[in-house]
């Protein structure tokens, strides 16, 4: 492995992940909100226009304002249907993984626990886990490993607007704390480190023990 | 229960559930495309102000063609967006559910066993039901009941267009047959006819011990 | 169809179940603990005997009293690892289930959320839940449906033991209530009663929108 | 970490997982069946009492033969029971994990898929998943980790017993070859080494894209 686009690069996971890579010598190329916006399509062909090829895509996004359901307007459907499903979709229509290569996907706890004050989320990132799955099959016949890690509560910025009181809140927590974004980040360097690629169309939780659900 | 509306409800599955609420007495409109046309968000909205309440709602509609991710353009996704997912959602937002009714949502066998030629409706199938499990929380509230029916191999038109040589294709299942419409309109029908309220918010695959998965 | 055995016919789910398929004019056997004591393989193998063939066999048992992991017996687990699932294979390895009958099993929610007072139950109703999803294939051939009823919190007397304040309980629930043995005996009778042979191979949670997993 | 146990550690996966540790510097008991016997209380109750604590703790033991569900005896299922269930019950009652400490369960992709050949093993691997899910989150209070590896076709003995014409069926394969050994060895040492903790209570599949299900 040599060269790493990460999106969402320039903090909370993407961020750790991104550093994660450069510890071991990868050429990452962090993507920020200047370089893509993956809620405008335009940005995102632009986007794919001038990386044409990588080793390690990481495909992360941020995710909506907390909404109840009644409140969601068409428009931000069609805002987060871009951001976090469609301008996935078309980066890996263009984007070419090298053979031997690595997709991740950060996508989120809620697509297996859907969360109601996180309703766009929950099915926009359910919708693309859906297609990183099928296209696990056909990335594999290229040694390219698509792995879905769906992450709990991170200690990012993100978390902390989300949740009111953070304190009162780890402590419901199993492990009593958050999740720290460099736990994903070596995660995901251990796999590219080791080259083990056999982790495939899999969906990961990391949630610190957090979820009820057996499977 | 009185009134029920069928999206979908000319053929196949939806004409099947539509004569059987009709069996049992309750006021079917079976909304053929004419009615609505769930692509179309105007025909969505138009469509809810007339059908402004009803007991017994049944979300169903055709899927997109086979097509594979490659093929897949942002028309294409954008379109069925709006009939797989977005139009649903409007008519969640904006039809009244009158207490003790009851939402069917026919879905899919592919949202757990999403499938390469039916990626669209893989995703926004979906991405439906995450929505559709979120409500069903909110729906129990009023003792609405949310049952997400997810069909596999029914003896559809739909069916026969998709699958090259359905006689060799039947020996390969399990029935040694396809579903049939009338089976899914029993299903339904059973459910309101005797008042069984306290199935909700679940996914109920529908296909003749096909699939592999235990849960 | 017109015989049927229901093991645990003698109150709760189980009783509920037998007089619903009575009413439909099915010669029920309602098996008590005197006919048929699944934790005891003697007794079990006796019963068999005795019942040959049937058309509609439900299984279905009392589960283990509340006991946290550290405190689970050898013994615990033996006894409940013939009653859970080791009576029920060499019953499902005996009985001649006749065809285009049903077999019903009637598990638990924890099944999906295990439940940490509840373990013994959580890993034996799993472990048969296997057993069953493999053999709905091979009964799928002989047009015999296999349905796994996963049911959450119904009012029986086993609800009452488990739970200290049922009143305070209820208002956690999405329903505000618990379901009623009658729902599941009517859903299993409609089944029967419509002929609904599709249906097989699935696990159908029934626990009134409780549950947050997706599928 | 300083030490650890790996049960089945002689051959397959338990081997490469032992010699992955030991490359970080672990002192690594490898047990192999003239250690503990999991299939033999007494010799696994003999093993707990030498071994009262350990940092990292590997459940790994083989699988029973392949047998379809009419031929599987009370003496096959209650021997497996054991060796697959109950034995890895009694060390976790026993056992001591030190705080910050990791236990992985190498279980098999069949307690997702169960495989009417692998019966007993789809049972009971399913049953133990259950326990440790549960243990995940006592476990976590103490910071330990415990994470679900389950395997699909890895090259291994047990597979080449298992599949009779493997150049065949390793064409079946979205990858084209089964998983190594040592890639669920690096997999476990990577996670020990990086000190990943939050990656707990989840069942991770490791079987190169085979699988079909989404979640």
């Amino acid at each position: 492995m040599t060269s790493a686009i990460v999106l969402g690069g320039s903090r909370g996971m993407g961020k750790a992940i991104s550093e994660s890579l450069r510890s071991i010598n990868i050429d990452v190329f962090s993507a920020s909100k200047e370089d893509i916006d993956t809620s405008n399509l335009e940005s995102v062909k632009n986007f794919a226009e001038i990386h044409k090829q990588v080793d390690v895509l990481v495909l992360n996004t941020g995710g909506p304002p907390a909404k109840e359901f009644s409140n969601v307007t068409e428009e931000d459907w069609n805002k987060y249907h871009n951001q976090l499903f469609l301008g996935f979709c078309i980066l890996l229509q263009t984007i070419k993984i090298n053979e031997g290569g690595y997709i991740f996907l950060i996508s989120s706890s809620v697509i297996k626990e859907p969360n109601p004050k996180l309703i766009i989320s929950s099915a926009y990132r359910a919708a693309f886990s859906e297609v990183f799955k099928i296209l696990s099959k056909n990335y594999a016949q290229k040694n390219i490993s698509c792995i879905n890690i769906a992450p709990g509560p991170i200690n990012t910025a993100r978390t902390k607007e989300l949740i009111d009181n953070i304190d009162e809140y780890k402590k419901t927590l199993p492990m009593g704390r958050l999740g720290e974004p460099e736990e994903i980040g070596n995660f995901v360097k251990s796999i590219v480190q080791n080259n083990i690629k056999y982790l495939s169309g899999v969906v990961i939780n990391f949630d610190g023990a957090n979820s009820s659900f057996i499977f």
